[in-house]
C-alpha cells in the first residue's frame, strides 16, 4: 500500500502513519517530495488495513498495490482453469455453447426446445426454476418441479444442465438436480450464497454484476473459491450504462481483462445483454473473439408464447447459424468449438493443476 | 402500453398483432401514419404482456403507458405515507436524523456512540451486525450478539433502531432485536428477503441499489407493498457512475423524482455516497434541500480504529455541527427537525390514511 | 409523436393538447384507457414539435415513433453505403485497417512506422497533427508541418491519409493535404466542424462522442450529410462507464444496433478504448466479430519514446498478428480484408447507389 | 509519480525504469515489497512522463501523486476566488442567481422575460444566441442579432449578460456585447476555444462536460488560467448516468470536491439536469445546500411557445418562489443571496489576492 499525505500534512502527522504502519505489522517506506510526502507499507495483505490508513489525519489518499483477491488471481494460479461439468470441460482450448430456453414452462416445451437446441450444438442445456423478476406480480418460475423437468430432459437428451439457484436455502435442493449451479447479475453480492455455493464444491456459473467492477467481480469468484471449492465460471452479461438502444451494455473488454487478472474461464451472456434477438448472434461472436471460452443463450421456438423474456430468445434457425460461426470464428483464432464428438478431448490438458499455495 | 410497427410493416403482421391484443383481453386502437403503423393496447395490468408483443414479427417497439408499480404510487395513495417507527415519525413535515457506527464491534465502543449520537440529536440508532463485505477476508460483523448489544443500547438511550438483514433467514431472528429492518443496496433486488420483510409487517429502510432505475427501485417496494406491509421507508445512498472522486455519485434528483411518483418517505444516505467524511455534510444538507424526509450517517470517535468504513464517518463534532445545520435548512424550507420533544407530533397529520383501493 | 396525458389530467388539457397538435399541422388521434389518455399526433417531422407539446400543462411525457436523424437512417437509404478513400472502399464485403502512429512527431519517424503499418497490411495511414490534449501542458502536435510530413510520407508508400481537425478553420488547411477528415470524440458534436465538413464533400471518419447515445451520434452525422457529404465513415472507440480497467468501455453493441439502423459504414478503434496495448487485439477482433467494417489503430516501435500515447500503441509485431487474425476471422464471417490486391473490387458492388428521395 | 512494476517482473526490467527515470530528470526511490517492486519518482511536473513510463516493458501502472491541474488547484491558490462580472461578484460568501430564456428568440420576448426575473431577484441575465442543436433541423440562434438584443436588454435593466460561444471565431465578435461568455458542456474541451477565451481575458462560465471527471473538468480550467485570465465560474450541470428520469443526473458532490481542489466559485444549473420545470428548484436548492456560489436558471413565461427547452423552462412564479427558498436556504448556512443592495459587498473580500507564485 501506498499513503500519499494532503501537500503540506505536518511531521507528526506523517509520523503518526509511520507509527500506524509499523502497528499493523507492515514496514514503512518513506519518501519526501517537494509537496508532498508519499509513506510505502511493505508486506500489507488485509484489505481492511487500507481503510484504517485513509482514516489518519493528513492522509490524502491510499493506493493499494496488490490486488484484493489471491486465489482468484493469475498470479496464484498461472495456467488456465477447466471446470468440468457433467463430462464437459469449460476452459482451455474449447468453446462451449450453452443454451436452453429462459423459463421452464413446462415439460413439453422443455423437451422441444432442448432437442432443437441439441441437435444444433449445445452441449449444457440451462432454464430457469427460479426466475428473478422485477415484478412481484410476473411468473417466478416452477421451483422444484422445474428443476425435475431439467434433469429428466437433460439424462434423456446427455446434457448436463445448469439452472439459477437465488438464495442459500435453494442450493442443497437444487443441487439434487442441476449440474452446474448459475448465481445471477443481482446476487453477484449474495455472499452468503457465494459461500454456499463454495461449500457445495459443485460447478457454478457466476454472472457478474451488471453495476461490478472487474475488481468487485473477482472478489464474489474469491468468497467461493476460499470455501474451497474450484469450479467457478465467470459470465460477462452487460453493465448499465446512459445508452438506451439495448438493455446492457456488452462489457467485451471484460474478457482480455479477466484473462489477464484470472485463470478462471469466462464466457459471455448476449442474451440478456441485448435484450433483443437480432444482436445476439453478433455479440456472441464478439465475445468469442476476444476470447471467451463459450457463450450462454436464450433460444425459443415460439417466443411470443414465452413467459419470460421472449424479444431476447433466438428462433432455432438463428441458434443454428450462430453455432456455425461460433465454430468457424473458434477455428480462425486456434480454438476449437466443443461438439458431442470431442468433449473429452480437453481433459488431456493436465497442466493447470499446479499452482503457487 | 403502445407497439409501434416497423416501418414497413405488412399488413399480416400489422393484423396479427391486432389479434394478439384481442387474445390478451385488451381493446386494439390503431392509428396509421405515413411510414408506419402504431397499435394501442388499451386495458393492460399485466407486466407481461409487453414481452409477449414485444417478440411478435413486426414490431420496432412497444411502450408501456402505466407506470409497473401501483402500490407505491402516488396515484394509488395519494397522501404522503408516514412510517412510525419506535415513536418516531418518518415522512409528513419532519425531518429525522438516523446515526450510529457503521459495525457493532463491542459493546463498549457502542454504548459510546450511541450516547454521543443520542445528545447530539440523533433519533434512531444505527449499527450493522451482519455485514455484506466485499471481501471474504474482512470483518462480517457480530451477528446476533451485536443485535443484543443494539437493542440493549437503543433501550437505555431511548432510540428506536435500525439494522442491516442480509437473507431471508435472518429475518426472523433479527425481528426480535431491531424496530427497523434495512434491506442493502446490494439486495435491493434480493426478491425473497423482499417477500420476507412484506411478510413481517416490521418498518424497512430499503436502500436503493447502486445500479437500480427509479422504475425498478419502486418496483423492489412494490414487493414489500404487495405483501401487505406498508412501512416502507426508501434511501437513495449513491449510483455507479463514471467518477471517481466519491465512491458513489449521490443522485439528489431521485428525490423529488420519487417523491412525483410515491407516496413514500424517502431519505438520503450520504456516507456511502461519499466514503470520505469531508463530503458527507454537504451531501446531508443537499439531500434535505431536495426535500428528502431525513439522513442516515455514520459516525464514528475513533475512525482509524473502526473495523468497517472508518474514513467516512463523521467525527462526533461534525456530526454535532451537521445536524445544527439540517436544522435550519429544513426550517429555511418549512419543514422540522425531528427531537426528542417533538416526535409524535406527526401524528396529528391522520391526512395519510386514504387511498383508492 | 404519442403524447401521454398525465392520469386524471382535465378534459380542458387534453382539449388543448388536442388543439396545439393540430396546430403543428399535425392529425390528432385520441385513445382513452381506463386511466390515461393519449393522444397521437400524426404526420410530425419536426423534432421540435416534442418540446412545443412536453410544455403543455397535463402531459406527462411524448414519445416520438419515428427517429430522429433521416439521411442516415436505413430506412432512407437501404443499402449499405461505400465511401471510396484515395481508390480504398470501405463498407460493403470488406474489411479495413488503418494504422499509424497516435501523433506525428517528425518525419522520420513517421517513415519508419508509416513503412512497418504497410509492408503489415495497412490500407490506410492515419497519423495526428493537431492533438486535442486534456492538459495545456502536453505536446500538442506539429501543425502543418505533420500534415506535409503524411503527405509525402502517404505518397511515397501508395497510402491514402486521415488525419483529424478539431475546428472549422483547419478543415481548408488540413483538406489541402489528407484524404480522409476525422473528427475526434471530443468534436462529435461540435456543430459547426461538422457542418463545415458537410461542405467539403471530402471522406470523414467520425468519431462517437464517449458519453453520446446512438440517435445523438447519428444525428452528428445527419448534419454531415445534410450539407450534401454522403462520405461518412463511423467509428465506435469507446465509452465512459463504471469500470476503471480499460480507459474506456468498447461498445461492440453499437455496431449492429448501427447497421440495423443506418446504411452508413462502422469501424472500431479498439485503441483508444483499451488505453492498453495488451487489450487492442481482443478489442479489434470482437468488433470485426461483431460486423464492423474495419479497425484503427495507433502503432509504434519504440513507444516508450512516443509523445502521446504510448501505452496504446501496438507493437510492429503485435499488429502483424493482428491483421492475420482480421484476416481469418473476417473470412471466417464470409468478409474479405481489404489488401493492395483487392482494394479496388469493392467498387463492382453498385447496389448501393439508390436511395428514396 | 509511482511506478507499479508487475510481479516478478525482471531486474533487468527494474533497472530499466530507474534509468529512464532518472532520464527524465526525476529522482528514483526503489521499495522491494515480497511480491513487487514499486519505483517512486520523485520531482515529476510534466504530465507527459506518466504515459512514458507506462509504455516501459514490466510496468504494470503508473500512479500520479501530484493532481494534473496547478494554477486551478487549491494549494496553488488558498483563498476562495472571486469573479466580478459587471459588478456581480460571484464566489466568497454571496449566492448569485442567473436567470432568462433558453433562446433569445426576439427582442420582445427577451425584454418580457428579462423584466420578469430582474423583478425577482436575477442579478445576471442569459440567453442564447448561438445554440448548439443536437439536430441540424432545429433553430440555431439569432447570432449577432441575438446578442445586440441582450446588450440593449441587459443595459435597460442594469443587468450583466452572459451568453455561451460555441467557436474561437465567436470570441472576439461576442466580446463585444456580453459581460461573460459561457461555454457549454459540449465544448468544454473545445482546446481552442478555451485558449481564445483564455487570451480575452473577460468572465467566463465554463461548464461541466457531461462525461468529464472532475479532473478533466479543472485541467480544462486550466487551460483558460494558463493564458492568464483568473476570471473563470464553473458550473456543474448534469451527468450521462443509466437514469432515465431526468435528462442527467447533478452530480451534487462535485460541488464540495471542488471546493475541495480548486478555489474557483462554482455554481449549478439544475435546468438543464432536470430538464423538467417539475424538478428544477429541488435540484437548484440542493446545489446551494451543497456549497455552490450560485444557480444559471432557464425561465419563460410561455414555455409552449418557446424554441427552445420548454420543458424545463421555470414559470415567472416558481422562479419567484424559488428565489425566495435560496436566500432562507443560504442564510441557514450562513451566506447572502445577492441582490441589487448588497452586489457589490463582496468586494470589501480582499483576502483573494495572495497565491503562491
Amino acid at each position: 500500500m501506498i499513503v500519499i499525505m494532503q501537500q503540506g500534512a505536518s511531521e507528526a502527522r506523517i509520523d503518526h502513519v509511520i507509527e500506524r504502519v509499523e502497528q499493523l505489522g507492515l514496514t514503512p517506506h518513506v519518501s519526501r517530495g517537494q509537496f508532498r510526502t508519499v509513506v510505502g507499507a511493505i508486506g500489507d495483505k488485509q484489505p481492511a488495513h487500507q481503510a484504517i490508513l485513509e482514516s489518519l489525519d493528513g492522509v490524502e489518499r491510499v493506493v493499494p498495490i496488490t490486488k484484493p483477491f489471491k486465489l482468484a488471481s493469475r498470479e496464484f494460479h498461472t495456467a488456465d482453469t477447466i471446470v468440468e461439468v457433467g463430462g464437459v470441460s469449460i476452459g482451455g482450448r474449447g468453446v462451449v455453447v450453452i443454451a436452453g430456453p429462459c423459463a421452464i414452462e413446462n415439460a413439453e416445451m422443455l423437451n422441444r426446445i432442448a432437442s432443437t437446441v441439441a441437435e444444433r450444438g449445445a452441449m449444457l442445456l440451462r432454464g430457469g426454476a427460479f426466475k428473478p423478476r422485477t415484478s412481484p406480480y410476473e411468473f417466478q418460475g416452477l421451483g422444484e418441479d422445474g428443476l425435475k423437468m431439467l434433469r429428466e430432459t437433460g439424462d434423456r437428451l446427455g446434457l448436463p444442465t445448469v439452472s439459477e439457484v437465488l438464495n442459500a436455502a435453494q442450493v442443497e435442493l437444487a443441487g439434487r438436480y442441476v449440474d452446474m449451479f448459475q448465481i445471477g447479475a443481482r446476487n453477484m453480492q449474495n455472499f452468503q450464497l457465494l459461500q454456499e455455493i463454495g461449500d457445495s464444491g459443485k460447478p457454478v456459473l457466476l454472472k457478474r454484476g451488471f453495476a461490478a467492477t472487474i475488481r468487485e467481480y473477482l472478489m464474489s469468484a474469491e468468497y467461493i473459491l476460499s470455501r474451497g471449492n474450484r469450479n467457478v465460471v465467470l459470465c460477462e452479461r452487460g453493465i448499465k450504462t446512459f445508452g438506451t438502444e439495448v438493455r446492457f451494455t456488452l462489457d467485451v473488454s471484460a474478457v482480455p481483462v479477466i484473462k489477464n487478472y484470472s485463470h478462471l474461464p469466462i464466457i459471455v451472456d448476449p442474451s440478456h445483454a441485448a435484450g433483443n434477438r437480432q444482436y445476439v448472434s453478433a455479440l456472441a461472436l464478439a465475445g468469442i473473439a476476444a476470447g471467451a471460452d463459450g457463450v450462454i443463450v436464450e433460444v425459443h421456438d415460439r417466443p411470443e408464447e414465452a413467459l419470460c423474456d421472449g424479444p431476447q430468445a433466438l428462433l432455432p434457425d438463428m441458434f443454428e447459424e450462430l453455432v456455425g460461426q461460433i465454430d468457424k470464428v473458434a477455428a480462425a483464432l486456434g480454438r476449437t468449438i466443443i461438439s458431442a464428438n470431442n468433449k473429452k478431448e480437453k481433459t488431456s490438458h493436465k497442466g493447470h493443476e499446479e499452482h503457487q499455495e
